[in-house]
């Protein structure tokens, strides 16, 4: 069965449940979100486009899961906790029905409330998501925080998602950021290569960053535990006398340097400079997404 | 001069300017907002499609331009004020600057901060956006607030974009929508056509409407002032016996007809049911866009 654009933002409607902290979801030109009082909202985008960061043949509901996945990650970087999100969706089709419900099943699965999106025609299917994510005033996890002579952490095992050719189910680390609320001076999260967004947040802090080899995931090599993107795990700083766990929920949490005072954004891997080698989606070399 | 990704977000984020309002804007993993106490958010999202929304050969400052106003046309439907902006943009090729300052002329023109958004590659241009707007606690102009017995109401006049073949250049109702806000007691915008914006604002309302032929643009027909989109004027319900002007800063404010109870959604035009024959972007018989 395929559907009308009225018949899909219906079953979307159905899907999307009731809207928990919204005063308005689907259904009216725009969403109506009531802010707590002392709360700031922090707000990601993330493009997810056939033939560049997918490809035709995925099940539906792995689609549906991995469209948000990417948003989260970044509303975990910041330490905050997901409220809504909207969905832009651009189809090449009328979807049918167990398409539309399976694509859904796994969107709903992370448990954030879809609070409205847009809906088009387009010859590749393309998802574009917007999180609001909310912290207490002035909490929020930034990549300019780091201080010279704060540790450089990273959460997990670095490269598994280079060595795999591509990252199928990446798992935000939210708790791993509320965690870091109040602990971490910087945090992001491991979008683009460890030597690029580390590179990123020195650079944000004005800081030079020194460190030794990252945890490599199994079947990784070091290069790509080093410059190999998508892995999700987070990159944050913390004063070295603040006790940070080596485990977070089974998850290894690794000291793999210091931030020094130095030319902003340089980063020296064992005394030599690393050179940032992550992702550009311009670079005509790099065919990975 | 082409580009790399890197490139292109510092030359955004000199384009974006200082993000008032905004705790942090473009170069983290997200955007922070701190709202005001009292205020209610609204939130919009608009896909903009090479081939589907416009055709390559339009020049970047009215492709920019054009991005972003149909989302506030959302905004202004809510009575509310825009207070930032979000753009995920999925470019063909490494943009070159020329283009790129063109678009972004054309985008900020509307004077909306750009707090971040995302950056990819795709087969086609294709923009999201969204806008977020504020309006004071409970005051956001939602479709489903007519009674029966409130007079109907059309900004402007209807089916020019029709009568044009599109809509170049839509100017989103933003000073009416604060005229409307408290006055009105159902606001929508026109984007699919009277006949089934209207259908939505009464289905919303669980009510009929009752309405008369609204006030046609010039060169277009009774059908296309009906059933024609992207009109983007104003549709809102107040109390009879309040006083709208008939003019509002130069935009004649028509009364169109009148709710009534009835099979919730049923329009009748002159006593005759008036069938929603608007925009569906799956619906292959219509090629408009």
């Amino acid at each position: 069965v395929n559907l009308s654009e009225v018949e899909v933002v219906r079953r979307i409607r159905r899907h999307a449940g009731k809207p928990a902290g919204l005063v308005l979801g689907i259904g009216d030109d725009c969403a109506v979100f009531r802010p707590r009082h002392g709360e700031d909202l922090v707000f990601t985008t993330d493009l997810f486009i056939e033939d560049v960061h997918f490809e035709r043949g995925w099940p539906a509901p792995a689609l549906g899961r991995r469209t948000l996945a990417r948003g989260l990650s970044d509303i975990a970087a910041m330490g905050a906790d997901p409220r809504f999100c909207l969905l832009s969706l651009a189809l090449p089709e009328r979807p049918g029905t167990r398409w539309l419900d399976g694509y859904f099943r796994g969107f709903l699965e992370w448990g954030v409330p879809l609070a409205g999106g847009d809906l088009s025609r387009s010859s590749k299917l393309t998802a574009d998501i917007v999180v609001c994510g909310s912290v207490p005033k002035g909490k929020a996890l930034r990549r300019d925080g780091a201080r010279a002579g704060d540790a450089i952490f990273v959460s997990g095992r670095l490269g598994g998602a280079a060595a795999g050719g591509f990252q199928a189910d990446p798992q935000p680390r939210l708790a791993l950021g509320r965690y870091l609320r109040g602990r971490a001076t910087a945090c992001m999260d491991l979008s683009d290569g460890l030597s690029t967004d580390l590179h990123r947040l020195a650079e944000a802090s004005r800081l030079a960053a020194e460190i030794s080899a990252p945890p490599i995931a199994e079947d990784a090599t070091p290069e790509q535990a080093l410059h190999g993107g998508e892995d999700y795990e987070l990159l944050f700083t913390a004063n070295p006398d603040l006790n940070i766990r080596t485990q977070f929920r089974g998850l290894p949490l690794t000291r793999i340097g210091t931030m020094r005072k130095g030319k902003p954004g340089t980063v020296f891997l064992d005394g030599r400079p690393l050179p940032p080698l992550g992702y550009d989606h311009f670079a005509r070399s790099v065919a990975r997404r």
